[in-house]
């Protein structure tokens, strides 16, 4: 096969010293931290869509990049080629897992029975090439949302031959999940929602929505497919309105539609962004209701209000997402996924690497940031001071739910004002700048 | 009774066509819509804080608004001055309902003590001005925010002492909501969130904030207090993040402490565009989920980033909003609350009868219409034909849950590309455009 | 020539009671309004990007749109069928204008000279369009965004080169322009900005705008180009940051540039509110500094980021905007050009007409609200009383520039504590809800 | 005189490894960078306002913060008190410069003469100690925003004698910041702009803002002050809209009154990403428009949508910041004023340590980054490199204005497409977070 990344050997750790900007200087996959090695903790992935299918397009003008393995007119090769330069990049690069859509990798054929060939053809390369370097899906999925038939919705659209259509379609991306050997699969409902109230009978569509997770959790049990399955929040594009539009409405609906036992969430950076939440806050409300699943790793830009999918080069994101993940025990079958693309001018393939290299130091840095607050303890023993009030016998009546408003007010009668205490914001902020390095 | 608002007389309804800028245009208490009157329909509810207390102070300035009934350096004349306005006020405007805080309508002492007993000299009052008049409260509520004890949250301290605190405080309004004969009781939890994660335990303050509500419920049993429960949203201000921040963030919370059977949600328009949400987005969540329960009535301005809580005068969000609480049955226990201000110029006491005659005149008007909308039914079939094809039987089998991706997957083999139809958005908003005037 | 829109006939204006959704109820273009027929007032023009190239593509699909008119594998064939359907809309539509990119109308070629043999083919073509129909452009652009070779920037690209080539594009599209009777040129610098200032020279790149502007001025003499000359600001998008963000700051650019004698600006609604002001406040802006050009009508929203380029519908900021516009003196080169398109599931021909019926009957509301307004003259009679005091001998010494701070403060000793009076905001706001109608 | 601080010492220069949290890590005054020192480049100050005056209010709660000094009824011996405190803690703090408004250091009288007079007796106090410590102003600044009677704003009021008040204010904190040596005197329009143009004239508010400040000019030449005068932009907040809303408008303001020789920008960040900028960014255009006068040092939150005015503690920010600033040749008679407070839970004293030191060590550790990032000089080079083709005579021709658009016809008819380089956004990120340590 031709190298499609000629210009870039294998990407090694060289440490923070090095001058090669194609070198790590903070990942080095077998160093341990905590007790895991880099590689563990981390689960790095990246996604095919960007980083293989996007070519640069916008709403403003179509694609600026040029790929070599895009150069022929059968789509069939183009897929075939795509998936070699994809391992080839994934091996350079290091990383154990990948992440796709059903169309990602094999283009959509005129019907569904045609699709479904086009992938079985490429499944089998692909199970060739996760032979040869070992690498496997960290989750697969389906896209439900770029052809025109789920302008309306998948799940969620007015029509149940569309609905039907999805089905098919996640029934085929699932069973090729299971086939590849991947660790999940997630559910991004990209169009389940609305653009106007006007035409859109929302409890009806919400009502779809559960149905459809639910026969998906039957066929899984069906085919025994041990995978997580994920969903995905994000509030509004393409949609005006998404369904699952945070952490929070995701964790509303899994539990008004049962589903909670078989979900975990798959938490975006950007997603969080938009809906108007810090990416540690996503991550802490799923370690505080038992759902944190896996991670998109990317980064938004707070001052324009679209999805920039940036790779994530912000120290103290990184950091405070991984400390919050690591006290919540880590990831089981998740992992940092690249849901990033590179910039509208980065044309070259050299910047992929780039990219991913800034992506992955930046997490490496992150962890080891992040291990040394726990590890010194400082940040858990204030918190838990500041708490410590909870730990007395008065306090852990009432948070057992035992206690009363009419003791409650005799206590307050008797014991008058409470003290209270600084909440020091700024001289924990000085401690977590002390950490970045 | 010396008069704080001599300059107007009783607001009468005079028709369309009227120049006085101090008559009802639309609001006729006694017109029938939809079979009940306007009255019992939007059930209007002037709020406490911002009308009589509010003094036009923000983040740059004190108060600019001089009232005679703060004439006075003894806080309980103060106070009773100021409730003999407020019903002057009440009675004038022809509303039936109020809502207030505790420490609204009397002065917050030394101690608890203290403090309970004013409130219980001002409930006395009260209770007279209410059966002088006939207006009753929507709903009564605590304040925990704005003393410096709470600064931390109360519910959600990291002082038990707090909590206690504030639960003597919540029973104490239950029982003053209950003896005045409210319809309801409301939890704002204004600083139950946090300003950094770096000094929070969050799943250590949910539980707590469950346990707080739990005890709420178990007093409002024993007391027998029969107004419905409401919590209310909102993403920010003054914390960094509200755990209530939207209807979905409710919703996931009180399902998780079993809390549903408890509690409906107080949608104020504001507090939803600030969540990224628009006021109609908010009330159909709620209608779709069965937790709708009452509105503060206001409007933001969404090119600025805080609560403006301005008096809702635009037709279409007013109009949209009524149709989808309509639609959803209408008020129970709820009812239409101005949590909205003047403006700091807005001076003089005729500005707060311009504010509230504008917005009642806006929900009456915006009735007519929601109503006009739900008669003709070109809304309501627009969208029950746009889903017709899931009342085939092909449709109920999914619905019902009783289809299989195996099914799906059949038939999308069988009948190929589904056939999709416009959304008609345009012609849908034109129509809506029709309908205003 | 095909129909391409055979469903609709030509609209007419049927006035408010009209149930046809395809008649106009507002727009009457010969009803006189203030002195002038609407269509004199509104000047409206019909987009060719949107509405004829425009298939309903996102981010996250490609287009959901099929139209007869792009049937042909040859583009020159695709071009000209599309102009064929375009006017036959124009004309059905009513309107007197429309607006277009060059590379709207024709295809780009390999070269420059075949792009511009392309362009000369259809100009051709339009010029017989425009005779047949008497509809002629409000303003012609070029297309300095879509091609990858603008990727960054056009005027302010890195390289001279592919400034050279946005000026050769430029020249012949005002040429065109000039060809087809334009009453107006655009430049709208859609990537005219940067994605990150580590890259960027900002100093350098505003320099070479300004030299580029100035070349067109140069070039527009020496052809004897009369049309007006616009730049249309916009903050952000496809830009990170666009030098044009606003009104203010195409303002400082066009002073700093000597360039005010040669431009006005062209204000699109939805760039206003992407930059935090609303429609009306730009147009004042505008007004109050003189520069006010053109306007492109469309809606954005508020709780969304990114340019939704809607239809305009709604009353209130139409209203508004046409209030500042008619005080400003109107439109005397530019118009209204709705720059929006049809969400991306209104896939069908009539979805056009039902979203241009929209846009016209609210501007022509809007303007019916706007005369009766400014013929009553409460307003305007109410601002000039709030300032009356300037009109004094006073307040006309210190707006003269004539006063001193010694003087002022002589006046304030004696004076003492001015008087202040209410900004009456909730008035004036119930007075404009009673013209809304 | 009493310690207000007793709990800390002078605050030490102790380098990283230091443990103490009341010791700088990275401010080491006297250390040279880039030639001079840090205590020249930085010329740290702290603003009187949030530091002594602000106690923690917000919109839902009063002060939170209990400090000695206000331990007085009579109001001028609270005023002396906290001078006291002020000066022990500038002190302490080792810093050269404080901000303050009139109204800050003195309380306002019941007459501008009153007023004067305890402004007077403050200042000599304030010289004695300015004496003893060898501390001066930054800049000086009168309050215009907060009393009642600028509610409608101070030059933009609709009321001469509330503009000739505001006149006769800044002539007296002229004069008192001339007294005390103050390096210049700020200009920030708090509530000059509107919150509804319906009651509103723009244009007049804006003609009347031009004469105000020629006045100021005339008066600073009178009186032989020689501190540089600034305006400082800011989008909304208190008021809806501020005519200085950006550093772009400030621009067009200046030039259109002819105010540009007079005036500098005072930029402050959280001011900035307000009105949809970075930091940054608006550095850039004040330097590539040679109107970079100072800078208010502080942090907001992008995710909530006003003014937090949090200590700057966010490396990118504040590297990238200096990076410009020392690009554009640092500060002449500016400096970075830490315009920011200590969050409400905050309530100790040492809590103002813990904020300045972490805001000030930031800036120290950004300055040698900067000066890193400057000598190294990899960023200039990529950048020169990038724009190199500008530097042929092809290119001066065109950046000298004496290009034409039909040579540039011609150059591109005879060279084809250009060709187009990466613009390496991820490498260079990767470099800066390389260099950020």
């Amino acid at each position: 096969m031709p190298q499609f990344f000629p210009e870039v050997k294998m990407v090694k750790f060289e440490g923070p010293k090095s001058r090669d900007p194609l070198a790590f200087k903070h990942y080095d996959a077998g160093e341990k931290v905590l007790g895991k090695t880099m590689a563990d903790h981390l689960r790095f992935s990246v996604c095919y869509w960007h980083t293989f299918k996007g070519l640069g397009s916008d709403p403003f003008g179509p694609g600026t990049i040029i790929r070599k393995y895009n150069n022929s007119s059968d789509p069939m090769t183009v897929a075939e080629m795509t998936l070699w330069a994809a391992f080839e990049f994934f091996a350079k690069l290091g990383v154990d897992y990948w992440c796709f859509h059903d169309r990602d990798i094999a283009p959509e054929g005129g019907t569904l029975a045609e699709s479904n060939k086009n992938l079985d053809r490429i499944v089998k390369l692909a199970r060739k090439l996760q032979r040869d370097t070992g690498i496997k899906p960290l989750w697969g999925t389906a896209n439900l949302f770029s052809n025109r038939r789920y302008m309306g919705g998948a799940a969620t659209n007015p029509s149940p031959a569309v609905f039907a259509y999805a089905a098919a379609q996640v029934k085929k991306a699932m069973e090729v999940t299971q086939e590849l050997g991947g660790a999940g699969y997630v559910f991004w409902g990209g169009r389940e929602g609305y653009d106007t109230l006007l035409n859109t009978d929302m409890g009806r569509e919400l009502d779809h929505l559960g149905a459809f997770l639910h026969m998906a959790v039957d066929y899984k049990k069906k085919i025994g497919f041990r995978g997580q399955f994920y969903i995905e929040p994000k509030p509004k594009e393409p949609t005006k309105h998404q369904y699952d539009s945070d952490a929070g409405a995701c964790f509303a609906f899994l539990q008004k539609y049962d589903l909670v036992d078989h979900f975990k969430l798959n938490i975006e950076a950007n997603h969080g962004t938009l809906a108007g939440h810090t990416f540690q806050h996503e991550l802490e409300f799923c370690v505080a209701n038992g759902i944190l699943g896996s991670v998109d790793a990317n980064r938004g830009d707070l001052l324009v209000g679209w999805d920039t999918d940036q790779f994530p080069t912000d120290l103290y994101d990184c950091t405070l997402g991984l400390y919050t993940l690591l006290q919540g025990g880590g990831f089981r079958t998740g992992g940092l996924n690249f849901d990033a693309k590179v910039r509208r001018q980065s044309i070259d393939p050299v910047d992929l690497f780039h990219a991913h290299i800034g992506g992955m130091d930046t997490f490496a840095r992150a962890l080891k940031i992040a291990a040394r607050m726990i590890k010194d303890g400082k940040f858990a023993r204030f918190v838990s001071q500041r708490y410590a009030a909870w730990d007395t016998a008065f306090g852990r009546k009432i948070a057992a739910g035992k206690a009363t408003f009419a003791e409650m007010e005799k206590y307050t009668l008797t014991q008058g004002e409470p003290r209270i205490q600084s909440g020091r914001q700024e001289m924990l902020e000085n401690m977590l700048n002390a950490y970045i390095s």
